[in-house]
Order: structure tokens, then C-alpha cells, then sequence
């Protein structure tokens, strides 16, 4: 039930990137690091590289050279396998074959001692099936680390089928020792990372393959509005399209071709053209030197709002009643269903249907959406999708009203719960999914998409911050605009809401 | 039309299990049996094994000696397929091969009489195909026993694209005659029975996955309420993982992916770790010698109820008013919509909403869902299923109202449509999906689910002693629950239920 | 931005059907073409072939023997890829291998000029990966003919993601020069032809799974009814099933699965079963010399109409009361939701639902729907479905009222949706689909299937005379009676609709 003691001894078996970075770790951890790989001199050359990283890290005054100079005199590169036979933990960082990491286990089994244990690190094998192979697979786990692993403090703890309750407790308590925040999952495809961040990446290109935008402008609503690190499109540059449209594939053919998964067409196009990213010098940009990245879609100016009623609660946009005051802006408050109205048009935050769709249906004409922000007070940027025909008068109006605010605004075409409030509601369904599903508890996803993916909120904190209700409605009318499964909620999220409800017959 | 005559030479090619069941129900019907089969020896120790099994029977009392030396003096081991060139039905029973099955056929085409039925045994692969290489496929059908042969009454009888009516008539008739339950059905995936039964183990499989209950729970439900004669996971662990795994897949594949027939990642991580069930000693259940079986979850005896109040039809379960008068209980009926309220709590039959969902919208609270059983008054276990937030007094006075009937009580978590209702709901809709599909008519796909897989009642009778308006709620209100099309329900249903109306105009 | 001057030279690289078609049109068009075949003497056969082709042109009239020999004059088989260098456009008719077609292109480009458009006529791969192979992939394009090239007028023009945008204007400009109809698609799977055309067969095929009617009702219906040049069943059996079967495998592999083009198993079974169609003599019919034809299922003359009430608005069927009238019928017409009432049976043009579930959900009985017709006064057939439970006296004097006007009667089996409106519907939500992703154009697809593949109407121009809120009826009908996204409709319809409504706020 308690982590390793410094004093154990770690293997690490794999010396590519991210073996270096496990070894890195588990040595600055106190442990004394064995490094084994089948490359001749390939360990050798990664304890150098390991001293070098730590080298510059001193240059940078975030190691003291006393640290360096301990952490790696406690590396050492391993002959071969049977110099591991002292470890008290073993971990695998080798290619992702299964027989290849199913042959690993089954020598170290004859080598270790049986209070050894062996971890992997594979990101997209199962977990159950390397450890079938062996004697005592009660043994071993999955314990994926990110890329790199001396900066990402995630690292997913996974059990297999057979994997042994202490060994997990072991590996969770470990990883926390040596400064990392682990999660406990479940053995199944993608893990919770790689299965949770897939509508990231999906709601992206299905919006730019429905036209609602280009991926500049995608990129900067999710930066500037949603409030994550990187858009969608710069990330998927950045991982390299090859990567990530394997992953998806892989996932989508492992969940036996749930469409919530349904790779896109556009990527695969960029596959196919050899387009990969910034690792070839194109992606959805352009990542030629001196190439200029091109700007996202930004509305001119448009006229400040005289007076602006506020109808009802705004709920997740609440704030904007006192930013505008703040702004200097008159605001009336009368009862409604949650509208704002400036100067004749009328601005709603997106539940989920078009523009549109909602003004047909409500009969509000003319009528503008807002997409959802992380914090309208800090937010740099905010989308607005016009119904059709609205004049192009109330759309300046419905810009000014957000650009009195300090914001950028941009136009996008008028697609179902727009950019990050499809985004967010999508990332919270296949959340609460793997919660129901007993992959991971709910902490533990959003520790997992908070540090492993850089999220700026939880999916499940997020969509609690939103409101249930409003979140479900958004996937609800998704789910009615397209008429495809993949717009499901997560039954968990209905099963919340009504528990909710009980609680006040 | 009329069965062979039982002077007619009957020939299996194939000495395995099943090619030697077949040969010795033939036999036993009357017909000079020839068996073959490529492996030297094998034809000789299937007769000799078949006059073994006759002996066993003799001393159980099953069989006279006289019958029994009459069959096996029926019986031939041929040496080559020349041999059967008199034969006026061959029944093949070899390898799972496309192609080595067609090669067969056409081998035989050169040695039979114009007038022979061929047949194949097949389970898996199309009729069709395996009739498209020959020079006269209007011989050919599918004549599909169930292991043991001996032992299980139904034979499907299937038809390729080119099997005479003639030929296919003639089958029927000689399968009663030899005291089989044949049904007739098109060369689709599955026939009937691998069809049709597929949501016995799938729905069991995704109430695991959901977390609903474990599988001992799952399996006494199945059993003490379902009537049937075993529950999904210990029936999985009988047949091996590894077989139903593959049908499953196969099956997901040859319907192009319908998410009806979606595989298992539970049971995939079963095959991965090899536990295949029984014959490697683990599945979801440990088979080693001596382990003890898991015990269902029961719930501890709650108080008697004093008084309960029944509100309305209670459709299915309408028999429990007398069953608590017989045991005793105050019943008093009022006029509602299907509930029984005692002791403050309300229980109701699942509609195939969640507890929580129902308490919610329908204003109820506390609820204590209960599960279908097959007959309410003979069921030894029901299933409840409270809204989240029920007391903990108000699950033990639901539990006490079942086990005044003299009932175990597994409470299990909140699913949709519960354990019994749900399977049987869904297996409904896919026995009318076959007879829509012109797969096989409804008495056919009943008859084949008694008797192939003993299921207590045909899907369809069942359905129709539910009452079709009920079914097709639980259909749809786990089609609103989950969003997915899996749980659509059969058009024939829906047909079925309007025709009805129709009627009252 | 203009077409290339009849002095440019063509190269056709592939001298197969298709090959020989496109050096025949560009020969025609002025064009000196060289034409190439690894092969040898394929293009001289070729090059022989096509002057034989024009020359029984010459003898029907359809060509001068002066435009003949000047075309033949223009034509001439190249010895080697190196004679191509002064082509200013070459286009690959080769075999469909992603591999081969890029070989060839990298081939090509170290002979030919700078300004050389490099083209493919493939119909199945990506241009995008065939381009992916060259260094300077803007200049090649899809320029994707229909076989027989001289007469089928479609030219689709398939923009890669590296295409310029000057070389697709040059391609479209040059293929209207050769008398063509071209369109722009961008590289998707099928393009926009054998993707939108899938519902064609798609929905003949899942009438005839459900047995809504036989293949020779179907066709007739379509035909006669639809106004289609042939129906779903001898079309494919013109096309064969291998062929038509692949292709829809493919697609539905490319879209990931979308049940929108899930295969269909009977189909399959044809293809099993070696009844490809004319090719092998039998498919859904017998083309053996002298086969009959089977007959479509046509109803019995039944008593002319004594007098119909027309109960408001027919929609798309409007024309059918001065139809009456002009048959000397007595019609009388009231408000009301689009009925017609004959001697005590209602009829009504489907909405989608099925006869049986409208009956009993509106409260009308006896109730036989009609299908949809082209044009009511010219459809010499018209397709009646009666609601479960319906007395024959009243299903004749459904026909007797289509009778009256001189049109054939096919009474089907209640099908939701019927035939033609099915039909309709489903390819003009796919069309929907494509023009919403940017595959095409509205007008450009309707254009590729009214010129590549005959149908009466673009699927577009058709679904809005029937009117967009009756064909998204349609498909939201048959979504509820299914249950399956199969029948989704396009968002892209949801949003038009409405637009129209916002404009009447």
C-alpha cells in the first residue's frame, strides 16, 4: 500500500524518448535506475542524454548541480536482461508490439524476483493481454506516462484483468512520490486519455468539414473563448496527423465502430497527401520558415450598444450582465428565458440548435448565438453564428456587444452548439461514459484531461459548471439537427439530472 | 414432400462430434448410415464410439439392446467417398471452410445419383456459397443440428439462393421423422438460434459493463426469475469465451457492423487473458476443482408489509395481488397506472426507464423498480432496482413485499429495463426483425429458441404475453436512455401494435 | 481559365474502354491524341477500334465521313511514355491501384513539360493520394468520365487537396469545349455520382429484404411511377452484382461505416451465389436467350370511383383532382390535411409512416396510401399500400380510382415511405449531405445525376417541388418507424426549412 522505497532498484527496458524520460524520473525519485535496451550502446547513450537534460536544467536554475550530479550517479546502463534480476520494479517503454512485449515479460519472469513488479507502458495495447502471457500476470500493470515524462505530471495506473489490487496501490503511490498525479484505470482502448480526448479532435474536423469555419478560427475560439492551450488543429499539427489518425482508427475499430470515434475524412486526406504537420513542414498550416500563419476570422467593429436588456438567467453567461455594466453599457433586467437583446437583435448562448433552427422554432427574429466561454471575463475572443437572413446590421450589433467588452469577435457559419460548447459538451459525454462504465472514477478523468492534455478544466467539473441540464439539451439537440448516434449523452448525465429532480418532488 | 424412406442410404462426411451425432440419429431412424471422413481410422472409431454412447444408454434403461444392435448394425465405416456414390442424402459435417466444403460438394457431384440430397451442417457460412460451386445447387441446403445432436430436438433447415422447395420440404419431413423439431430459414448470418440469441449474451455482457450487477447476481436473475435454465455468464463460460466471442464477431460482421450485435470488450479481455470459461478452468467464474461459486447479491429480510395498495393494471405482474393475498398481506386495489405502493414506497414493473429517470418525471418518490419474471407465482428470486436517494428502509420494505412471497431479492443498481425485461425485450426484437426479413416465420423462430437453446418461452410468444405495447416502451424508452440504435425496436413490432389499434377505429 | 486549344496535345494513358472513350471525344473535339498501353498493341487496336466506332456512327448518320477521318486522322498509339513529352494534358485510364496510378505519374512527370495537366479518370481512389506520389501535385486532377465516355455527357472534375484551383477551372472549361456537362467535386470517397446514387439501390434492396414487393413490382414502380429509365433491380443486374456490390462496400468502408451505405445481404447472396447479373446470364432476373420476363404485380380492374373528395391540400399529388375530373369523375373538394375519400376509402400520398401506423394514429380506416409519382398525369403506374386489416373491397376501390385515370396499379406489402418517396427522399438527404461538407455544388450534383446516371430530376430540383418539410417528414417517419440513423435527414434540409420560416416571423 505504500510507494516503493528509494532504495528499490527500477529498470527501465526501452531507452527511446520515453524510457530517458521514466529513468529520468524514477533517478531524480532517489531510486537507484537501471536502463536495458537491445540497441547496443543505446542505453549508454541515453543515461548521457539524461545528464545533459539535467545539465541544462541547472543552467536554467531549476536542478541544483548537487541534484544532477546524484540523480544521475544513480544510472546505469544494464548489459542485458539478467543484470535487471535485482529490480524491485520493472518498466517496459519498448516498441508497441504485443508479442514483442509479451516475449519481454515472459524472460523477465525468469530472471526477477517474485516480489518484482512489472510495469508497462504501452498507450494502446491491452493491458490484460501482455500480461496473459506470463506466470504471475497478478503482477504486472499498465503505467503510462506522457510525453515528456520528466514535465507531464500525468501518469495513468492501469489495471488488467488480472493485475493485483496492491500492485496498483503500489504504482499510484509511487508515481506520487516521485511528484507525479496518477490516476487508476481500467484496461480498455485509449485508456481515459486517449479515449476521452477524441471529440477534441472530432468536433474540430467535423466542423470545418461542415464549413461552419476555417481551422484558424477554430483554433482561436478554443484558445481565446474555451480557454485551452492549443486549438485543435495546431495540436493535431503538433502530435502529427499520422499519429493522431492512427490513434483514432484505433479506438474507433477497438470500441467495434462506435461513430462517437468515426475518424475524419479530412485527415485522412492530409495523411494521404503526405500533409502530417509540423514534423513535415505541413499540416492544416503552414509550417514552412517564414511561412505566416494565417489570422482567424476577426469582425470589424461594429456600433456599441446603447442599451442592452437582459431577459432571464444567462445561466454559464451570467457574467456579461455586470461586464457590460463594467463596460459601461445600460443593462435592464426583465424576466425571460435567457436572452440578451441590443438594439433590435436578439443574443442567446447556443443550447445546442442552430440559429436558425432556434429562431424558426421560437420565432425570435433577428437572432445571434454566442458560443460558450470559459470565463466571459477573461475570454479574448467570443463566436457568434447568425441565423440565416439575419441582416448583416444585427450581426455588426450583436459583434458590438462583445467587442464593448474588449473582445474579438468572429462570425462563424450557423453550426448546432458552435465551437467550444460542442466541444465541452462532448468531452463530458464520453467522460461520464467511462465513469459508468467503471474505466475510471469521475476524479480521476478530470485529473487525467487537466494534466495529462492540458485542459483548462475538467470535462466533468466543467459540465457541472455549466449545468447538467444545459449540457444534455446541447448533446439532446445535437443529437435531433443530425440524427446520428454519436450525439448521444452519456445515460450518467440523464441518470444525474433526474437524481437531481428527485431530490425535489 | 415426403420423408425418405428409411431404406435410403444416408452418408456423413465428417466423423467429429457432430458428424457422429448425426450418423447416429440416423441410424436410430432407420437409415443404413455410411460415415467418412479423410482421417484414416476416424470413420471406424466414430461407429465404435457411436455404438459405446448406445451401450451407455441401454444400461440408463434409454435404449434396448435390440434397438441398439439394430443401429449400430446400420452402421458403416466407407473407406473412400466412392463409397457413398448410392447414398440418397450426405450430410456434411467437416471443417468450418468455405472452400473446402465446396470442393467436397463437387467431388460428390461426380460419385451421387442424380436424385441425392446434399447437405451441409454448416453454422456459420452461407448455403449459398457453399452451394454456388456445384453444377446442380438446387440440392444443396443446410440441415444444422445442435451439439448433441442426439439430444437436441432442433434442426434448422436452410435454404440457399438455389435450394428447391422440393428438396427443402423433403428435409423437414425426414428430420420429424427421425424426431427432430425442424424450422425452416434463409441462408442469412447466424440462421436463427446464432441470430436471434445474441442479445441473451450481449445485454448480460453490457449490464456487466454498466456495472449493474455482478455476474452470479445477473445469472440467479436469469435464472430464478427469467426462467431460464441458465444465465448468460455461466452459459458463456460453458460454450468458452473464445467460440462465443468469435460467433459474436462473426455475426457483427456479416449484419455490416449493426451495433445490435456489438462485441464485448469484457468478454474480448476474457479471450485476451484466456480465461475461456470451463475448459481452461476460469472465466467469469473460477472452474478449478473445489472453488466455490460465487453467491448472487441477496438482499437481507425487510420488514413484512403491512397493508400494500395496488394502483391500477400491473400488466405482467399482474398475478402478484392474489400471491400477497395468498400469502396473507392486505391488498386493496384502486384505480392507476400499474403501481404498488406499500408502506410509503412505491414499486412498479419496469417500463424500461431507470428508477431514477421514472421517479423523476412521474413524480414518485421514494421508487423501487422490479424486474419480469417468467411467472411471478413459481419465480424463486425477483430484481429490484431503486431511483437514486431512496432510503435505505424504503429498499428493505420493497425487498420485504417480494420476500413475503416467499422470494430472494437481488437489488441491483439502476439500469434501464432491468435484467429480465430488458433481455427478453431485445431478444423480441430481433426474432421479429428475422420473421420481417423473411428470415424465417414466427412459429419457426419460437420453435428454434425452445429448442435449440431451451429458452424458457419463444421470444415472440413472450413478447405477445408481455403485451407488444410494452415491450416496444422498454424498447423505447432504452433507445431514449442510451441514444443508441442498438436498441431500436423492430418495425414488425410497431406494426403489430397500430395493426391492433386499427382494429378499435 | 480557359479551355485548352483543340492544337494542345492529349494523351490518354490506357487503352481500355474507357481510354478509348476519352481519346474519341478529345479526338473529336480537334484535340491531336496520343494513346498509350503498356500493353503491347493495345493502342493500336485501340486507336483501330475507335475509327470503327465512328465509322457505323458514319453509317447511322450520327457523323460525317469527313468529321470520321479527320478525327481518326488525329489520333495515333504512342510507342513509349517518352512520346507523350509534348502532351499538354495526359490522362490515366489505367487499372484502379493507388500504387500503379502513382508510379505512373511520377513517371510521367520527368517527361512531360512544366505546364502539363496531369489527369486521372479513376473512379474509386483518392486523388489526393494519387497525387500525394509527384513533386508538383497542384497540377493533377480527377477528370472522371462515365462509361460509355462518347455518349454519357458527366465529366466529374475532382479537385485534390493540392489541386489548383487554375488547372480545375481549365478541366471544366475543356471538357464543356468537348460538349461535356463537367462538375467540381472535391476528392471524397465516390465523388458525388456513386456516393449519392447509393440510395438508389440501397432502398430497392431493403424494400425487397422487408418483402415489401418483387424486384419486377419494384422496377416497374420506378419506372413507371418515378419516371426513372430503369429500376433499382435491373439496373444493378445491368451493372452486376459483383460490381455494384464492391462499390458499395467501398464506400461504406470509406464513410467509416455510415449505415447510410451499409451493403446489403442479399445482394451479397447474388454475388455468393455467382447470379452477377446480364454478365452471367442471371441475377434478380434470368437473361438467359428466351427467359421471360416476370411480369410486375399488377391489380385487377376495381369499380371506377362514383364520386372522391379531395380534403385539402395533395401537395406534390395536387394534379391528381383535374385528373379526375378530366376521367369524367365527379370530385368534390372540402378543407383538410391532403385527403382524397372514395367510396368510403381514404387514400393519401405517403408521408412516411406506414399505411398501418397512420391509420391508427390519425383514426382513419379503411386508409391506402398512394406512392410518389414524377408527374402524376404521365405516370402510366402508381403504387398503393394498404393499411393492415384493410377489406379488399376497399383496396380495390383504391385501384379502381388510379384505374380511372388509366394508370396501372401495383399493390405492395406497407412499407413505410413506399418506393419512389423512400427513394426520392433518401438521395436528396445524401445530396444534401454533400453539398453541406462541400463536395459540390447544389447544382453541380443535381447535374451529375440527371448526366451520369439518367435520373429524371436531380435529387435536389425533385425533393424541392415536393417540398422540403414533406421530405424531411418523410425521413423523420422513417427514422422513428426504424429506428436507425440510416434515415437521418441532412441537416442541411433541417436548416432550409427553417430559413423559410424565419422569413415568415
Amino acid at each position: 500500500m505504500a510507494a516503493l522505497d528509494p532504495s528499490v532498484v527500477v529498470a527501465v527496458v526501452g531507452a527511446g524518448a520515453m524510457g530517458q524520460g521514466i529513468a529520468q524520473v524514477a533517478a531524480e525519485a532517489g531510486h537507484p535506475v537501471l536502463l536495458y535496451d537491445t540497441r547496443p550502446g543505446a542505453a549508454e547513450a541515453a543515461v548521457a542524454a539524461i545528464a545533459q537534460a539535467l545539465t541544462s536544467l541547472v543552467g536554467k536554475d531549476k536542478r541544483t548541480a548537487a541534484a544532477r550530479d546524484a540523480a544521475v550517479g544513480r544510472l546505469r546502463a544494464a548489459g542485458g536482461l539478467p543484470d535487471l534480476a535485482g529490480a524491485g520494479l520493472v518498466v517496459e517503454a519498448i516498441v508497441e508490439d504485443l508479442d514483442v512485449k509479451r516475449r519481454l515479460f515472459a524472460e523477465l519472469e525468469g530472471i526477477v524476483g517474485d516480489g518484482t513488479i512489472l510495469a508497462t507502458n504501452t498507450s494502446s495495447l491491452s493491458v490484460t493481454a501482455i500480461g496473459a502471457g506470463i506466470g504471475r500476470p497478478e503482477r504486472l500493470a499498465g503505467l503510462h506516462f506522457f510525453n515528456p515524462a520528466p514535465l507531464m505530471a500525468l501518469v495513468e495506473v492501469v489495471g488488467g484483468l488480472a493485475s493485483d489490487a496492491g500492485v496498483l496501490d503500489t504504482l499510484v503511490d509511487t508515481a506520487k512520490a516521485w511528484g507525479k498525479s496518477p490516476v487508476r484505470c481500467r484496461s480498455t482502448p485509449g485508456f481515459i486519455v486517449n479515449r476521452v480526448a477524441r471529440p477534441f479532435y472530432a468536433e474540430g474536423l467535423r466542423l470545418l468539414q461542415e464549413q461552419a469555419a476555417d481551422p484558424a478560427t477554430i483554433d482561436a475560439v478554443m484558445r481565446e473563448a474555451g480557454g485551452f492551450r492549443m486549438g485543435p488543429f495546431e495540436l493535431m499539427d503538433l502530435i502529427g496527423h499520422d499519429v493522431n489518425f492512427a490513434v483514432t482508427r484505433s479506438v474507433h475499430a477497438a470500441y467495434f465502430g462506435d461513430p462517437r470515434f468515426q475518424p475524419s475524412l479530412i485527415q485522412q486526406e492530409l495523411v494521404e497527401a503526405g500533409r502530417l504537420g509540423r514534423k513535415s513542414g505541413r499540416g492544416f498550416y503552414d509550417h514552412a520558415a517564414g511561412a505566416a500563419k494565417p489570422a482567424p476570422r476577426t469582425a470589424e467593429p461594429g456600433p456599441r450598444p446603447h442599451r442592452v436588456t437582459v431577459r432571464g438567467d444567462l445561466g454559464p453567461a451570467a457574467a456579461l450582465a455586470g461586464l457590460l455594466r463594467e463596460a459601461g453599457v445600460a443593462v435592464e433586467e426583465q424576466p425571460g428565458t435567457g436572452l440578451l437583446v441590443a438594439d433590435g437583435v436578439t443574443l442567446a448562448l447556443t443550447d445546442g440548435r442552430t440559429a436558425t433552427a432556434r429562431a424558426a422554432e421560437d420565432g425570435i427574429a433577428p437572432l445571434v448565438l454566442f458560443d460558450l466561454a470559459l470565463d466571459y471575463a477573461k475570454a479574448a475572443r467570443v463566436a457568434l453564428a447568425p441565423a440565416d437572413g439575419t441582416p448583416a446590421e444585427a450581426v455588426a450589433a450583436a459583434a458590438g456587444l462583445f467587442q464593448a467588452l474588449g473582445k474579438a469577435v468572429s462570425v462563424i457559419d450557423d453550426a448546432p452548439a458552435m465551437v467550444v460548447m460542442r466541444t465541452v459538451a462532448m468531452l463530458a459525454s464520453e467522460a461520464a461514459d467511462a465513469v459508468m462504465q467503471g474505466v475510471a472514477g469521475a476524479a480521476d478523468v478530470d485529473t487525467a484531461m487537466t494534466k495529462g492534455v492540458n485542459y483548462p478544466l475538467g470535462p466533468l467539473a466543467w459540465a457541472e459548471r455549466i449545468g447538467l441540464p444545459r449540457v444534455v439539451g446541447v448533446l439532446d439537440a445535437l443529437a435531433r439537427t443530425y440524427g446520428e448516434d454519436r450525439y448521444r449523452a452519456s445515460a450518467l448525465l440523464r441518470r444525474k439530472i433526474s437524481a437531481t429532480q428527485i431530490a425535489q418532488i
